[in-house]
């Protein structure tokens, strides 16, 4: 197991109890004895749900059951597991989905369409399912609302410290709480959807409001990270909403200006999740903020931010420290968008290193060396055609993400 | 320095001379004292050339020179730097551009639109020009038939080994030689162009026929090669045509019966000099061999070959000896091609893998253990939904990699 990431949170949060939410986490022996892999969330009768998924053309069984499942928009249960992604598993892995669902359907009486599912793992062998079924009671027994921090370290796999946050917002008046969770640390890429995370809520917000804040919120968060470019067969990200908070105003549309303050604290919350998965990003050691402005498009600031952040030359230039921004250039060039060259503006935690197509007049590198020896590195870039602007956040390449790759499955 | 690349041809092969090709490479300084970092070749009157170059936006200021002289078709002189890529380097690059082509064409008694240039090294850095063209008399005094590991080697950056390849050819019951030499090492990828590529030959092809010629071999050569999916802003790849065999029958249309030998010899010049660029991979300790086939088309299956071929998780793996083939099927899914989930079949060294959406039933790794600690991995992939056929060429991902590219400029 490696250390925690240097760059990882210095405490786990506290989360309060989301109303209509209860969690269990239990070691079933998916994979390695002993280690606490499966979560269980009861969510209450009524509670709505949303869910966006990998886009993957080789996506995992849970992922399809999910994809077909969120049609009915409610949800009773969510079961995850780690150690295994019961990707690639043919049709033996269909049945072990619908065998799961069935299952956890019969122990919290409710349909099998209203139980989610998501695995995380090695790809390509089967899941022992029964492993898992066998202790679903035992997970039902000990379902309680306060286990926020074992749900967060059951679904982790790589990943060197489990992640969650937490958020309190109004909807017209009434405070709601907003809790999430998340993993992820390699295979980590945007344009997609995300790696795993769940967002719970006991606002009253109904599926068709709740799935389109969700897509919207994913655009700039979980799309907008990338740790190593390649993008996971499992990527699951599902908010539920039980709407058990002391009853406020029925929210009907996405624009309802009561939803202002929830659409905020949402956006906050899961954008902090996905920066955490990049946080510990394997083998990190720097946290990187790209900022792109001046593109033709959000969505082409956002390819131009990716394609920086996803070059391995600038990833390992920052892991040495190396103020190389040069590599910059390139990898704006490659990005397929349009910029224009002769009025591209490269700035490095704050310092103007190009304007005008070329190094600024006396360039002193001193306080970027200095800003490139720090932990969180930021780098803007102005590419000068248009008002389009997204932000990207990733890590550096090192090492140890060698190290942790090249020996995963042994 | 690093070593040699364990994967560099035994040794440097001998290259006959072209009629109508002398060269010369020089030590200039251009970046560091004493290294040979310029060469010029010399191309006999009425030589054709064709070319095609990087479609990066932020192109280096040598590619929009030749972009712009390739209109006329004609090449008289080719003058390369390593050490420093001209890049980003507004005006003052294009103004240093503009007196080197001159001056060469002073010393030559040619047009300057008849002077090809190319840059390779650091890139945002002015090109000390003047270096360079006061070396230019000399540079003349000293071209040779012969000089052609000289001038692979002056062309080289990061590279290990010089690479060069010959072929003789027959055109309409005529011989005729090509030579062709490259460098590259990082910074290299696909769907663009190439990094420096020179190829020379004695036979007698109009432009109009060479640069169709030219186009179609570099989709299959170096637009299917990638290191690290990082494209260089100074990709450059010509070929020249002297004409000065023994006169042969005059060669009017590329689909000419007679060009079928000298078509055939090209591709596998082009494509041996492509490879030794993947040979020379940084950090690389594996060479690897990604054949796709089944898919929508050529294209698609170029693409899903580069999705694995690019892939840090598969490049890692394989760096580690894994035969970690969930990686690939994450890698093909990730490509956005069509793939078909349940017809995917994956093999190993020869070795099936996977059939009808899972592994092979009573897989045994151990031949394909065997096979992953050689030098030359293959990897076999068919999507199972067309006739599309392509080959990838990539190398592994190692801690070498990081090391080189963590202090590069330093």
């Amino acid at each position: 197991m490696p250390e925690v990431s240097p760059l990882a949170p210095r405490r786990f949060p506290t989360l309060p109890p989301v109303a209509g939410v209860r969690l269990a986490a239990r070691a079933c022996g998916v994979r390695y004895r002993g280690r606490v892999d499966v979560l269980l969330a009861e969510l209450a009768p009524g509670t709505s749900v949303a869910g966006v998924f990998t886009r993957s053309t080789t996506a995992a069984a849970p992922v399809e059951w999910c994809r077909s499942a969120l049609e009915g928009g409610r949800a009773r249960a969510i079961l995850v597991n780690s150690g295994n992604a019961n990707a690639f598993t043919g049709r033996a892995g269909v049945e072990s989905v619908r065998r799961t669902a069935a299952a956890t359907a019969v122990i919290l009486g409710c349909n099998p369409k209203e139980v989610f599912l998501a695995s995380t793992g090695v790809i390509g062998e089967p899941l022992p399912d029964r492993r898992i079924t066998a202790r679903l009671l035992a997970l039902r027994t000990a379902l309680s609302e306060r286990a926020w921090k074992a749900a967060a370290k059951a679904i982790m796999t790589t990943d060197t410290y489990p992640k969650a946050a937490t958020r309190t917002a109004e909807i017209a008046g009434v405070p709601v709480t907003i809790n999430g969770i998340a993993k992820g640390s390699g295979m980590i890429a945007p344009d997609m959807a995300t790696t795993l995370a769940f967002v719970f809520t006991d606002a009253r917000i109904p599926h068709t409001v709740l799935q389109p804040m969700l897509a919207r919120t994913t655009e700039r968060s979980f799309n907008a990270i990338t740790v190593d470019g390649d993008t996971s067969t499992s990527d699951t990200l599902l908010a539920c909403a039980t709407g058990r908070a002391a009853s406020h105003r029925q929210v009907r549309a996405l624009r309802d200006p009561h939803l202002r303050d929830f659409r905020i604290k949402f956006d906050e919350l899961v954008t902090d999740l996905a920066q955490q998965v990049v946080r510990d990003g394997e083998g990190a050691s720097k946290f990187i903020i790209v900022a792109v402005s001046g593109a033709a498009s959000a969505r082409a600031a956002r390819r131009i931010g990716l394609a920086i952040a996803n070059s391995p030359l600038v990833k390992t230039a920052i892991a040495g420290e190396d103020a190389n921004w040069g590599r910059i250039v390139m990898a704006v060039g490659k990005s397929g968008e349009r910029a224009d060259r002769d009025r591209l503006r490269i700035a490095i935690g704050g310092v103007p290193i190009t304007a005008d197509g070329m190094v600024v007049k006396d360039y002193d590198e001193t306080p970027v060396a200095r800003h490139m020896q720090g932990q969180e590195i930021e780098i803007e870039v102005d590419v000068g055609v248009g008002r389009g602007r997204a932000t990207v956040w990733t890590c550096d390449l090192t090492h140890a993400y060698i190290d942790i790759n090249g020996s995963y499955r042994s």
